[in-house]
This record gives C-alpha cells, structure tokens and sequence, in this order.
C-alpha cells in the first residue's frame, strides 16, 4: 500500500490542524492522502493510544505519516513526537517566538482555541443564526433594519448557504432576497430593498455552473433550462447595474471565499473573531 | 498607544492565518490586541501595500506588530518579509520539510488552500445545508431517512446551529428534533424517532447557563424561569437514559466543539473536508 496517512491530532476539536494541513497539503498535488482527525487528546493514555495509531499506519505503508498539531501542552507533545513520522506542530514552531516578543510564559490551558466558554461570543453567532434563518429567502421578517448585509441572486446563486456562514463564522447579520420574474419584469427592485440600498450586495455565477447546479435540483424543465438560466442572470446584471449594486462572481469560489469577499468589499465589521 | 497590532495576511480568505493566530494568542492571556486581516493579498502591488500598513502600525506604538500569514508564493513572502514586524508564516516553516518528505515541488498555486472550485464539495456542502434548514425544529420535511445524524434537546440548546455547521462544515446531514411538554408529559420519544434510534443524539445543558441564554430571547415569564429550564432538563436526562441516548453537555463548548464531539462520538463520516 502505497498510500500515505495524514494525522490531524489535537486537544481541541482539530480545526486549526486540519485548516493548517490543507492548506499545506493542497501545494502537493501529485499525492493521494489518507486523513485521520484525531481530536481532543487530553490525557497521557490518549496521546499513546495516538502514537500506536500513527505507528501502525507507518507499518503497513511504505510512506511514513505526516502528523500535523496542535497540542498546547509540552508534556503531550514529547509523547506524540515520540511515533515516526514527519511531526509539523505549530506549538512547537511559532510559540518560543511569540513568548520571546510578547515577554509572557504561554498558559499552557488547553481548550482556548476557539473561546468555548466565552458566551458572548456564542450568543452572537447564536443571534445571528437566527436572524438569518428569519431573513432567508426574502421571508418572514423581513427586518431590514437590522441586516448588515443583504444578498441579492437567483435561486441557487449560494445566498442562502453565505448568510449562515457569515453568521456562523463571523456573528454578522446577513438577510438574502430572490430575484425573480417580479424583479425581471419590472425591471425594479422593490422599495423595501431600495431604502437599505448602501446594505445591498449581488452575487452572480456563470450560466453553465447554475444550470449544473440546479440540475442537481431538477434535472428537466425551464427551471435548470440553457434559456431561462441566461435570462435570470442577464436581467441580474441589468439590475445590479442599474442600481450601482456591488456584486461578486461566486463561480470559482467557496462559500469561505465568498462570505470573506463581501466582508473586506463591503467594509462590514465581524461581530465575532474565530 | 502601547496596544500591539496582529496582521493575518494571506493570498486568500485569511480564514487558515486567523485561526493559526487566535490559538497561538489565546495561550497569552495578558496582552491587548488589535487584530487586522488582509485578505486576498495577490500581486505585488498589495504586498507593498501591506508592507505600508503593518509599517504604519508599528510606528504608531511602542510595541512591533505581529505577523501571521499564509502566502503562497515566494515573491509576495519576500515583499513581505521587509516590514518591521515579528513574522510567523506556515509556509516559510512547513513548506520545506514536507516537500523534502514528499519529494515533489509545491505549485506555489494559490487559491486552492480551500478546494474553491471543487464543485462536488460545494454542492454536498449546500445540499447538506438545504437538508438542515428542511429538517430543523422537527419540522417540514422530518425526512430522517436520509439523516447521519438526528439532534435532541430543548429550546436554546444549540440545535440548529450545531445542525448548520454540521452541514457547511463537513457536509453531513444533520437534523433536530425538539424536546418538549408532549415528550416529557408522556416520557417517550415519538415513534418515527425510535424508528432511527442509533441516530438520535442528545445534546443537553447545565440549567444556569440555558436561563442566561433564554433570558437573552424573553427576559421574563416561565420560558426562562428556573423552575421550567430545571424540570425541561430533567426532562430530558430522563428521556436519554431510558433510551440509551449519547449525548454531551454543551455547557462549556463552542459550536465547533460540539459538532467535532459529535462526528468523534457517533462515528459519522464526514462527507466534505475543511
């Protein structure tokens, strides 16, 4: 067997290991990786059972493992670094410099990370969840007031999915409205919308992504048709055009990328820091 | 002004250096900082502007600013590089062990640390998401075939985020079912759960911090009275013992935590990764 294993072992849940190792690993493309999260190792017994776990996928390979974590504690990360393989540990590497800079001895305290125990935070995001499940779709509450931003696009233009991010990752309240034959029509956004104008933000894809994305939806008929997805996003443009509406082409992009897009062009401030 | 600037710069989102420098500055408790992202940093032009920006900072106070970064190419982390800051960058450290242990030269590509344009995640992660939002609440669809995973607990116990992240994060079908007055007065789950009982997992609360929580959603009246938050929760220990339902006290996690505790207890396979 000549695929490599990758480990993301942490005392936390792994995110930071495993956001760490993509983005590392993606620079490698001529390899096949097999992955393994091994989150909240907080314990002597835990750490062996890890190093057994990473010996044992050395054995039965010809690649050595890559380890990539994140363990806070010293005592922890001398046991870990004790199984073969390639260790890449932020700790390790970027924790003496910072101590030096800042002329203060690191806590130790595992389970910082991601300020678990900090319910401002939470009850922020928790908020901004809420409002943007109450603001999906051009539905219920319509309470435009309180929107940092609201997206503009077709169905299946990815509002829905880049409000809850926005609201998940940085506590941001982010409303969505539909374009659809009413605004085409008319060729008029609807005053409710017009009178938040400065919070208003579009996204667009190309025709050939939409239609191979409402297709996952419904495979036949007008709604996934060449014609009528060419039609939505021109009259999309139009709009966006007509209004000066800042927009993004979300084609290329994650739903990450997109919701980071609209935060650095529309200057919105994030309520919430990761 | 004696605060200390943290820079996340990066040729992306930013998301990766963000979440490298918040677990590396939660070990140092005593600090104040101003945190700046920069995303999107791709051309020399807005390197040097960087450069200008952590100057400036630097400047302005008597303590250096701190750089995390995560910049593709090595053009831009030498333009980088010449600002008077300390310097933490993933890619200066770990690039080289690993393309040394792979044997194979990075792409220096940027834009691929988040798998962007890999359709096939993105729509798992949407469909995931559409699935969340139609079987929230116990509501709509309860299409709990399809469910990896069915979520139980009362109102404002972090369900329908946890569901949310479940989905943008990893993909997986997450669904949630709340736990109220019919449930406890007759001291049994419904039939079309039991039918999916090694879905079912619990998520329960210390009762202090669900009054906080509800106290934020209606300051007064039994919804947030101690009495009702102690008997709900009860309740509910009650319920999971009867059936033998995993659970995990949400208390003192974040929603990250509590969707990685739930992907490490129950086994389910993530369908996306990160």
């Amino acid at each position: 067997m000549t695929e490599r294993t990758v480990f993301f072992v942490s005392d936390q849940t792994g995110v930071t290991a495993e956001t760490l190792g993509h983005s590392l690993l993606t620079q490698f493309g001529g390899q096949e990786f097999r992955q393994v999260t091994l989150p909240f190792i907080d314990s002597v017994d835990k750490a062996k059972e890890v190093v057994a776990k990473i010996d044992a996928a050395g054995e039965s390979s010809d690649l050595r493992p890559i380890v990539f974590s994140t363990l806070v504690q010293d005592q922890f990360r001398s046991i870990l670094a004790q199984a073969n393989g390639l260790h890449l540990d932020i700790f390790d590497v970027f924790l003496a410099p910072l101590e030096h800079e800042l002329g203060e001895q690191p806590s130790e305290a595992p389970g910082k990370a991601h300020g678990m125990s900090d319910i401002d935070a939470y009850m922020k995001r928790i908020e901004a969840t809420n409002f943007a499940l109450a603001n999906d779709d051009g539905g219920v509450s319509r309470n435009y007031d309180m929107a940092d931003v609201i997206l503009l696009g077709v169905s299946r233009s990815g509002k829905t999915p880049t409000c809850l991010y926005l609201a998940l990752q940085y506590g941001v309240y982010a409303a969505n409205y539909p374009l659809t034959d009413e605004e085409f029509e008319s060729g008029k956004l609807p005053d409710f919308l017009l009178q938040q104008k400065r919070k208003l933000f579009g996204l667009t894809i190309r025709p050939e992504r939409l239609r191979q994305i409402r297709k996952e939806r419904r495979a036949i008929g007008k709604y996934s048709s060449a014609q009528q997805v060419r039609f939505e996003l021109r009259e999309t443009d139009k709009l966006l055009k007509r209004y000066g509406i800042p927009n993004v082409d979300t084609t290329e992009f994650s739903i990450e990328e997109i919701a980071s897009l609209i935060l650095e062009s529309t200057g919105v401030e994030r309520r919430v820091r990761p």
